[in-house]
């Protein structure tokens, strides 16, 4: 038996990679102009990062990374996600010391030991951003901003924002108690995994699927907010407004870690029925130092975007995506003196910045024809041995059928001018 | 003690960043010109993948690879070249069934453990192509003809390329047979690796810089090409003179694996010091046979290129990479109500595909302006307590100083015209 490829991962072959080319450049133009550099880490990292800077509790960490021992015996994991190796490059390069604020993003693959299912892959891709250095509530308004734009352009229809605060570690303490109190009288009706949230982190009890009809009337995070909370939590929705963009608050919206502080967001949209989830963020003013220590502690806040859920997403919604390119030209010759030349020609008129092909199979005229249609060629360009002795071709136009006679030496410029007709 | 970047392994920075992301669209540029597009295949495969497709005796495949088990105990190792997941995906996703040849090109990262030195990671990045398919002269010429443009057109100085034939299995079994007489007197002086390749591949000791002496006036492998290995170099090298790529056949050029056949190539540049390979490629008319079974086989030819290679050579020969592109504006506000109109104008420009930038630190307007100079902003937009009430703005243009009052609902399209001229 042939080998395959690795259970949950993908192929992506030429007709579907040009998706991915597509939704990648729209990232980068949008990166751009919000003038987000990138940053690219290395693919694996030391396992400690990532219990560090993940979580060692979570189920990323717990059940889901990769995890293998180099040949120095060092534990290693395929990077689960990409802020934690952000935010070490962050620390190790000191970009901290730099006059401003560090504002990256990153393209790139992830890794996780999931069960595979629609959309969801063991090695998966995502976009993301980290602004790293600023308290400022305009920074987070940015950062949702630009999330929705890159939605917005690549097509995506019914994007939502739902945002929340979940306040500083102050606030949140004294938020916990209460939801320890409202939740009490149903502890033991909860799930098991509620049941251990109750302890830990009952703010995650409102996350919950199966524990909704018990946190109806759960007292909200919005009323616990101390005043620095409350008016980074205010500035954030006035920039969004001012922006144009619409939100809605879910004071449900919670996040399991402790170094999440303020901003929470999150977009929705319709994909194959209900309205889901695409992607989130929010500010994490306590990541960095739990990675790089105290004294290099630094505001961040950012978004991931799953890249695969994106394509769902648009192909759910039925989106036309650019395809394969068309070729400029098909050249095509015939006789042996002929072929000679439609290789010379091919790269010179592929060095003047054109898409040219020809036949490599030896085949006759009316199959490399049908070759040029496949590849969807503008033109295509035939050298006969009649022509080539007076020094010329003939230039075809393929939607219209009209040719010409065009000279070999300026054949380049010929049809560089007749492309941009 | 804060977390590391796993050894051998890099950050790329905003600043180093630009340097890839420019070598990268090149080569994109680069393929789309000469038709060929995009794979991308796993990170990680299955292990006996590079058993079979790089071969279970070569240093790569026995000292080189990480390699781990998931948890399904399954053999699985980070890909340490290029070649063998493109032909897995081509075999498992029957690309052989279509009726043109596949001409695929990959960029990304591969993984060795090596000891890192100047210019090797154990993380590192290539760009390759492999056109699948045919056994026409031509394509082993426009491989060639491609990695020569690719150089040229990132503008690698003295690129010179070198070609030979390392035949195909018949003619090569007789040649191996000459080259062992040849050898024979020499054999125990050889050294300790070139001993053991005198049984097994007699031809690698002509690659061995320790040997150089004995190889002097060993017979050539060109003088045992049999006919269909004789045209085919000739035509190879007739297209290559058709095009304007000066070559140096040296028959000295081996491969270490049986797959390989006809053409072998290198290219060689002045980098540091003397003159170097820095890539190289060539037919593989065996291994889509040795990875998919017999029913499968096709011929293949391609080449790979290191890309810390790549920008190694261009530092060192003094060639100018593109880097930080500027901003077209940074964006300055005086006062709590202009700064709020200041993130609320940032999106407007952003959106119209301006790159634009402002102040996150509640900096004063002379440390503004400084900030604007470091992302050598063209120019600064001022927005004023005064000027907000008329609805205008100041627009500045760095470069000469001269400003100007605009109005807010023109800004974008103002400063597009200026940046225009």
């Amino acid at each position: 038996m042939s080998i395959q490829k690795p259970k949950g991962t993908q192929d992506l072959l030429p007709g579907v990679v040009e998706k991915w080319q597509y939704i990648e450049e729209k990232a980068r133009d949008v990166c751009r102009r919000f003038n987000y550099r990138e940053i690219r880490t290395p693919i694996f990292e030391h396992t400690e990062l990532f219990q560090r800077g993940v979580g060692d509790t979570t189920d990323i960490v717990e059940k889901e990374m990769y995890t293998f021992s180099d040949k120095g015996d060092r534990s290693m994991s395929l990077r689960p996600e990409g802020t934690a190796g952000v935010v070490r490059a962050y620390v190790e390069n000191k970009l901290y010391g730099e006059p401003d604020i560090n504002k990256l993003y990153y393209i790139g693959p992830m890794f996780r030991y999931e069960q595979p299912q629609a959309g969801r892959y063991r090695q998966f891709h995502q976009f993301g951003i980290e602004a790293i250095g600023s308290v400022d509530p305009s920074l987070d308004a940015e950062v949702i901003a630009m999330g929705y734009l890159f939605y917005k352009e690549i097509g995506l229809q019914g994007v939502k924002v739902e945002i929340n605060s979940v306040g500083n570690p102050s606030c949140r303490s004294v938020y916990r108690e209460e939801l320890q109190k409202f939740f009490a009288p149903v502890k033991d009706k909860l799930c098991k995994d509620c049941q251990s949230r109750y302890d830990r982190n009952p703010m995650r009890i409102l996350d919950c699927k199966k524990d909704q009809e018990y946190g109806i009337g759960a007292p909200s995070i919005l009323d616990f907010l101390d005043e620095e909370c409350s008016t980074h939590f205010g500035k954030v929705q006035r920039h969004l407004t001012d922006m144009g963009i619409e939100y809605v608050i879910n004071p449900r919206m919670v996040r399991g870690l402790d170094y999440y502080t303020h901003t929470a967001f999150e977009y929705k949209a319709a994909g194959i029925g209900a309205i889901d989830t695409i992607s989130g963020g929010g500010r994490y003013n306590g990541l960095v130092g739990t990675i790089g220590g105290s004294s290099v502690d630094q505001p961040g806040v950012g978004f991931g975007l799953g890249l695969e859920r994106v394509l769902l997403v648009l192909e759910a919604q039925g989106v036309a995506v650019p395809g394969v390119r068309p070729l400029d030209a098909y050249v095509i010759g015939m006789g042996e003196a002929a072929e000679n030349e439609v290789a010379k020609q091919l790269f010179a008129l592929r060095s003047a910045g054109l898409t040219v092909e020809k036949d490599y199979l030896g085949r006759k005229m009316k199959a490399q024809m049908k070759s040029a249609d496949r590849f969807a060629a503008k033109f295509t360009i035939i050298l006969g041995e009649d022509e080539l002795n007076r020094g010329t071709v003939i230039l075809k136009k393929m939607a219209t059928g009209e040719q010409e006679e065009v000279k070999l030496e300026s054949l380049a410029e010929t049809l560089k001018s007749k492309l941009e007709q």
